[in-house]
C-alpha cells in the first residue's frame, strides 16, 4: 500500500482542547453559582450552544457568546456586568493558553514529517486554529493546513479533489469516530482512531464496533509510525 | 497574456459587508447613548476591536465581543444584562442577514465563470463567510474558495502554490489597496481595483497613485469582463 498524504485533527488529537473547554466551564459555573447549581448551568449552556451552532459555528468565541446568553438568561437578567466582563476574560485566556500536546504527538508527526507530507485538518475557528498550530511548535511538520466548518464525507471529498490524493493513498488520524473515521471509511480512505479521555457531547456516536479492513484502533500516537510502517509494507 | 484563475475577494467587492457593520454601529450607539456620545463610542469601540484584533481575528462574532466589552468599560460596568442581550442580537440579526450584492456582480461572476476557474478569496470568520457565500447564490461560480486570517504576500503566495498557479496568470479583483492589490502586485500577479463607497478605517493607505503595468482600477465590476478580455487579446 502507497501513502500520499497523511492528515491529521488537531484538537484532542495532537494537543489538549476539550480539557480547555472544561476548566472554563468549570469557572463558570462557579461565577453563576448564585444564579443556578453547576449541572443547570451546564445543561442549559449545552441547549444554548446547540441552538447556537448553526449560525455562530465551532470554537472559543462561539462558545463566548453562547456563555454570555446563558449567564443573562439563567440569571433572568441579573448577571452583573462585572461578570459579564469575566466571561470575556476566559474567552482570552483560553485563546492566549499554552497549547499542551498530547502525549507521543511531537515525536510521532516530528518523525514522519521526514517521510510524508502531512496535513492537519481541523474544525473550528480559523484565527485560532492556526494560532494554535504555531504556538504548538509542530507548523513546520505541516505542510498543508485545512480549517473546515464541518468534517463530513463532502469536506474530504473536496479536499482529497483539491490536492489531487486519491482516496486509497490518503490516512487520516483522528480522536472522532463521528468526524475524523466514518468519512474517511465512506469515501475509500484509511482512517486511524487514537480515542482522547473526554470527548464532547456533540461528538459521540454509538459505540458499535467498526468491522472495516480500512480501520485501525490505536491507544496512543506513540503506535502510529510502527501502524504505518506495517501498512505500507504490506 | 494567459490567466488560469480569477480571485475575487468578497465582502465590499461582491457583496455589501461595511454598511451591514455601520448600521450595527448605530444600533450600537442609540443603544448606549444613555452612557456616551455617539462618537466617544465609535472611538472605544474602534479602540478596543485593535486591542484585540490579534487574538480574536477579523468577522462579525469578534466584532461582538468587542462591542460588549466597550460596552462594560464605557458605562463603567453599568451596562444591564438587557442591554448587552440586545448586542447579541445585532450579532445573530448580521449572521443571518441578507447577502446584498453589489451592482454587476451577479452577471459578472457567472459570465466569468463559463470561461475562467473563479476562486473566492476573503478574510473574516470561516463559518460566516462560507454561509455568505451559500445566501449570495453565487456558489455555484466559484471552483475555490479560501478564507484566510490575512491576506498578505504569504498567503497570496501559499495559495498560489498549493494550486500551482503562475503569479503571471493570476488575477485578483478588489476594493482594499492594502489587501487585494499591493500583495498581488508584489508577486507579479495581475490586480484589479474596485473601490467600495466606504473603507474600514484599519484598511485605508495612503492614497498615492500606483504605477503598475499589472494595476488596473475600475469604477464597478460591471466593466470587468471588458478588461479581462481586453488583457487576455494582448
Amino acid at each position: 500500500m502507497i501513502l500520499d498524504l497523511i492528515a491529521f485533527d488537531a484538537d484532542d488529537t495532537l494537543w489538549h482542547n476539550e480539557l480547555l473547554y472544561q476548566l472554563t466551564e468549570e469557572k463558570y459555573q462557579n461565577l453563576l453559582s448564585r444564579y443556578a447549581d453547576a449541572q443547570l448551568v451546564s445543561k442549559r449552556l449545552l441547549d444554548t450552544e446547540r441552538k447556537n451552532i448553526d449560525i455562530y459555528g465551532y470554537g472559543i468565541k462561539s462558545f463566548t457568546l453562547s456563555m454570555i446568553e446563558t449567564a443573562i438568561e439563567i440569571s433572568s437578567g441579573d448577571v452583573t456586568a462585572s461578570e459579564i466582563f469575566n466571561i470575556i476574560g476566559f474567552a482570552k485566556e483560553m485563546l492566549t493558553s499554552e497549547v499542551r500536546l498530547l502525549d507521543y504527538a511531537e515525536d510521532t508527526v516530528k518523525n514522519l514529517a521526514e517521510a510524508y507530507h502531512l496535513m492537519m485538518i481541523t474544525k473550528g475557528d480559523l484565527r485560532d486554529q492556526e494560532y494554535k498550530l504555531a504556538r504548538s511548535g509542530l507548523a513546520a511538520c505541516f505542510r498543508f493546513t485545512e480549517v473546515v466548518t464541518e468534517k463530513d464525507e463532502q469536506t474530504y471529498r473536496d479536499i482529497l479533489a483539491k490536492y489531487k490524493v486519491r482516496p486509497d493513498r490518503f490516512l487520516m488520524v483522528g480522536n472522532s469516530i463521528k468526524s475524523d473515521i466514518l468519512p474517511i471509511l465512506a469515501l475509500g480512505g484509511h482512517a486511524v482512531f487514537v480515542p482522547y479521555q473526554v470527548t464532547w457531547a456533540h461528538e459521540v456516536v454509538s459505540e458499535s464496533k467498526i468491522d472495516h479492513s480500512a480501520y485501525h484502533e490505536l491507544e496512543h500516537l506513540g503506535q502510529l509510525p510502527g501502524l504505518i510502517e506495517q501498512l505500507t509494507s504490506s
